[in-house]
């Protein structure tokens, strides 16, 4: 009621117009490449608008896919300085996020990035940039290793809140947090700090090939 | 045209009818439980009108997630018979059968999965029954710590095809398929045949008390 006082007609059209023209932004171009700049002009406002309503790009992000949490702010709280505990604090934090109320917003958040290309790639950008790539750089300096470990892990947070949460498979989806994080927790610590195929390496060796990167990457 | 000639009007509904009660039964039910009797009983047909129309439970099951293939066939076929490279077998198994046109289906398939609850108890209920089963089977002959290994793989295996194939996050969604088979097969191989945490165990005591284990198991 009282936060309805304050606000002029029109102004949370302008809002909503931001919110919209964020999401094309980042479906387009990725969290990264999305500037606030660009989202502002697609919203015929002013740059200095966009700031004002959000703050921060993250923020602005954050509010454009409904995100209930900041998990970069998750992770990082309490992260261990020992890089070897890295793998069993990752996973304590995404149950710790996803069991928690919270956790039922991020499910329809995950149900609607499956089903809309647009919201996949969104998430996507969002989860590389604010959770993935950081974790990785506590323990990876090399950008193309870095990139594979990033995926790999990944990979496996992404199958566990899947089974666990989405397809409810026991005894994963009943078993307390410690338990899974004692069985899951050396999995993303190996992707995170042990050794990668000889491949990944000869893989980062033709990606210097401009051509076979090209066409490996383009979507189909 | 010539598959017309021999269909009298009528039957395809109760061809539709059969495959209807099918994806009502296997929901409900799960895959294991549901029997072709209760599935033509509520289709209003003879059991044998069931095998008449889709041979075994199987086919029907195919038939009522319109699945593209046989996924346990292609576990199996060439599975080593060196248990120690069953984890290697099923990621290569599994990315031969989705970088093929039929992953395209099984894209579909798993879209709508993740977006209705149905669909995705149904295909949970397939791929625990008709691949993960099986798989772990080969190796763990213990009940519990099978259906811990099962849910493990399963967990590593979904997040793999989610982010290869649905959010495409690189370099796994463009690397060759003998890549990812030697980044993510010894996790595979660790879940099959590795050591366990000791809390899997502790689980497996706890759930001896029918009281908890109820708690645990019934879905919110």
């Amino acid at each position: 009621m009282s936060g309805r006082r304050g606000r002029r007609p029109g102004r949370s059209d302008t809002r909503s117009d931001i919110l919209s023209a964020a999401r094309d932004a980042f479906a387009e171009h990725g969290y990264d490449r999305a500037t606030v700049r660009d989202i502002a002009t697609r919203a015929g406002v002013d740059a200095a608008m966009v700031h004002h309503w959000f703050g921060t790009k993250e923020r602005l992000f954050q509010a454009a896919v409904d995100v209930p949490f900041d998990p970069q702010e998750l992770l990082l709280d309490g992260a261990p300085d020992d890089v070897a505990r890295l793998g069993e604090h990752v996973v304590r934090t995404l149950l710790r996020a996803w069991d928690s109320p919270r956790g039922r917003v991020a499910l329809a958040l995950l149900r609607s990035a499956t089903s809309s290309e647009r919201a996949a790639r969104m998430l996507r950008e969002f989860v590389l940039a604010r959770v993935v790539r950081p974790t990785v750089a506590r323990s990876e300096p090399d950008p193309h290793r870095a990139a594979w470990r990033g995926a790999l892990m990944a990979s496996q947070l992404a199958g566990l809140v899947v089974v666990r949460y989405v397809l409810r498979v026991e005894p994963l989806a009943g078993a307390p947090a410690e338990t899974v994080v004692g069985a899951v927790g050396p999995t993303i610590q190996g992707y995170l700090t042990g050794p990668l195929p000889g491949a990944v390496d000869e893989d980062a060796r033709s990606a210097g090939n401009v051509e076979i990167s090209t066409e490996r990457h383009v979507a189909p």
